[in-house]
């Protein structure tokens, strides 16, 4: 398939927002829990705690400190030292997750019946609170396709790497954790393959539409990290298409109409236009600074391997720990590996006002030691308060006390969310969107701003610009067409 | 002045293209050219060779050998170890720049008589070939900015640092040579004033349209660098803002509508949309390797302090040299300083080519060891022939030849463009496009593809894409509305 824009391809953006109206697909979201408790039951897994001096393969190194696996591949773990002016703490040092690598996370899809379905996985991971989870069809570290453990191959895999087969409906780099990874990125893709090619649903797939992906994004804990990153690339407007909708009175149900409206409003209707926002953005980027320098784990202050786990003295932020991991469908049968477990009790929390009408997201300008440029674009609120000192509660971030606030806030979205499984051990934040009654004004510090979602997709489309916490909360909005659902032809 | 998309405000956009279209403004051609003129014989200026032992502030450190200033503020040059899997040398060290802090290159705006006008500066660099070049209002480095050398206050800085006081109509962090600079950035800005705000025009500045700049740009090192990258963040399309021109027939004299017809394209109209481009770009990214260390200068192979001078062991590449400046109008009145003197004979150009009759570019995806995330998009062609062996004419960068042949290839652009003067040594380059007869078929290595001037300056945007010799070159080419000139009111 040509990736030219020939005329009588169907947009990305087409796409992915008839598919987002579909609440049913080939086939049906009570089909789908079956299946998928079926699988929960059979597929049996052991996650047993072991010191991280016991984990074969793992070790820390004499001269520095830093654990690392013997072949020097997947990750490490090693010493960051930190200076910054962005908030109350200008130097530190902390342990940092050392992998370099650009892995793949992607979702092939289909259009079956017309409509574009997207092929989920189920999907296991040592770190993950609840048994497997709904994952992309291929989430592949570069170690795993090309096979340093020596396991099976990756299915489907073939098409997100020969990129004649497929047409790239999404493919981009987008940052993860950066408090946890030093610059990590991967590859987010959506791939889109021809209607009469034959594609075989291996054992563990299932074929979902975006609307069910929605739907399942409401409960907790059942899609994974990875997924919603790679499905907050979407987009519902673009270059020559507007999904016709119309106005609708305010109410709980009209959220999603709103979403919509705030997709596909023009650049200039927003608060800010993308003009004002780049140059507020530079100009963060030019206030606020960050030095990063690696340094070995050995020299790293107020951190200690200590009881088989690397902690910190206050037991804050994260610690190390090691597991052996049993699990009988993946590409091994069994391994040893190290898991960051963090603090519990995060919450990530956008918060949104209507302005002229058109739904805003308040936007905050964030400094994380991994960040691949010094800061990204974050949720409005994301804070664990185990890592704030009760004393200083000054020291909370702004607009903490509006979670405590009832009066004259909406919640339109919470759940708990879990982040990847393979590399955070039973690691859930609260994932809320609060919509606070327009009107109210709210004064805002240097660092945030107001944005429509078109505004905040656009950035997105270019890499590095939302954080994976911002991203996978967007994932989590469907827009809504007022009409009644199309169906499958 | 509110930064707010109020529909009261003139788009960017518009006011480029109706600036572009004037050749006439407030003061004539003619009148710049005697003023200019002027300026050049009035501004005595001396730049007297010295081995790099002899500047005063300036001294190779004993550990590593890096050549630094006492304050250790300015620059320093270091050296880098570089592995790459791009091109034929896959290992090599190098002396580099490194300049971490961020400096303003800034263009002041106002519409005066109803046009945007550009207060330009008449400046000397002591790298500069032939004297004083126009450059941007305002251009600082950060230790100018903060008077790290106790000079003069830099005019009209504060419209750059008071967001208030003015609209950003661009406000972005570009790059800029990545073989010489060490991840090196510069906040590009271009700041509109109130048309009712008095602006003193200070001695050795001077208004100009955009209309103007581009006559300019036809002639060979006027326009300095720092302008060109500016310049080159301008866009003549955006968001609810297309100019009405109507298509003509081919020749020379339509080249310049036929680059308005390119930058107000739809993206669906070029042979690839964004959304393949963009894959195109992350497919790159992660073909290609870059692995940068910085190390002690004194202990990369290939280059040697000898005679005063770093150099090269066969005087290829870049020689860093030492000058004495003595300049009147300076915001200091003499000092000492290394500069790059690269070798000669370098060549820029762009090939473009019409596809379903729009104007589209050959650009490259290019890796240089100092750039931010390891390739940026570059010119067809950028090459300095005397860098590359004579026996091994197969090293030659992709469509060399094509610069030798003349049937079926027209000359749209020709001009030798100055390297930025305060870095560089007399250093210039012939910058070039050339269009190539439509139909004709050009195989592409996988490294290269054509992009629409809309597609490209939408990459622009958002930082860090486009390499500063292919900004540089965009600079130069001027939309050209086929109605007549507009006037001023």
């Amino acid at each position: 398939m040509s990736s030219s824009a020939s005329g009588s391809l169907t947009t990305p953006e087409r796409l992915f927002l008839e598919s987002a109206q579909c609440l049913e697909g080939v086939e049906s979201l009570s089909a789908f829990r079956d299946w998928f408790a079926d699988y929960r039951q059979n597929h049996r897994f052991d996650v047993i705690r072991r010191g991280l001096e016991q984990l074969d393969g793992w070790h820390f190194q004499k001269d520095n400190g830093n654990l690392v696996h013997h072949t020097g591949r997947f990750f490490s773990i090693e010493g960051l030292d930190v200076r910054t002016n962005f908030g109350h703490v200008h130097h530190w040092m902390q342990p940092i997750i050392n992998q370099p690598e650009i892995g793949i996370l992607g979702f092939l899809c289909q259009r079956i019946k017309g409509v574009l379905h997207f092929l989920v996985q189920a999907k296991m991971e040592p770190g993950n609170v609840n048994g497997p989870q709904i994952s992309p069809t291929v989430q592949a570290t570069h170690s795993n396709y090309t096979q340093a453990h020596g396991g099976k191959q990756v299915p489907y895999l073939c098409w997100f790497l020969d990129r004649t087969r497929a047409r790239c409906l999404v493919d981009q780099l987008q940052s993860e954790q950066g408090a946890r990874f030093l610059a990590k990125r991967n590859r987010n893709m959506i791939v889109q393959v021809c209607e009469n090619e034959p594609i075989k649903v291996e054992e563990g797939f299932f074929w979902l539409t975006l609307g069910q992906l929605f739907a399942l994004l409401q409960e907790d804990n059942l899609v994974n990290m990875d997924s919603r990153t790679v499905l907050s690339c979407t987009r519902f407007t673009g270059d020559g298409f507007t999904a016709k909708y119309s106005r609708r009175t305010t109410d709980a149900t009209a959220f999603g109409a709103d979403i919509l409206r705030s997709f596909q409003s023009r650049d200039r209707e927003g608060l800010h236009d993308m003009y004002a926002l780049t140059s507020w953005l530079t100009h963060m980027k030019t206030t606020y600074s960050l030095q990063v320098q690696r340094v070995p784990l050995n020299t790293v202050h107020d951190w200690f391997v200590e009881d088989g786990m690397i902690r910190h003295q206050k037991n804050r932020f994260f610690r190390v720990i090691g597991v052996e991991v049993a699990i009988d469908n993946r590409e091994v049968s069994g391994w040893h590996q190290p898991l960051i477990e963090s603090t519990k009790g995060g919450i990530i929390c956008f918060l949104c006002q209507k302005h002229h009408d058109i739904l805003h997201f308040l936007v905050q300008a964030r400094v994380e030691p991994g960040n691949f440029d010094r800061l990204e674009m974050a949720p409005t609120i994301q804070l664990t308060p185990g890592n704030y000192d009760a004393d200083h509660p000054e020291h909370l971030p702004p607009f903490t006390a509006l979670l405590l606030e009832s009066e004259g806030i909406q919640t339109r979205y919470d759940a708990l969310q879990s982040e990847e499984g393979g590399r955070f051990y039973q690691d859930q934040n609260r994932y809320q969107v609060l919509e606070l009654d327009p009107g109210r004004d709210l004064p805002l510090p240097p660092n945030y701003t107001w944005m429509t979602l078109r505004q905040m997709k656009e950035f997105i489309r270019f890499n590095n610009f939302f954080n994976i916490e911002a991203r996978g909360l967007l994932s989590c909005l469907r827009p809504e067409l007022p009409t009644c659902s199309p169906r499958l032809t």
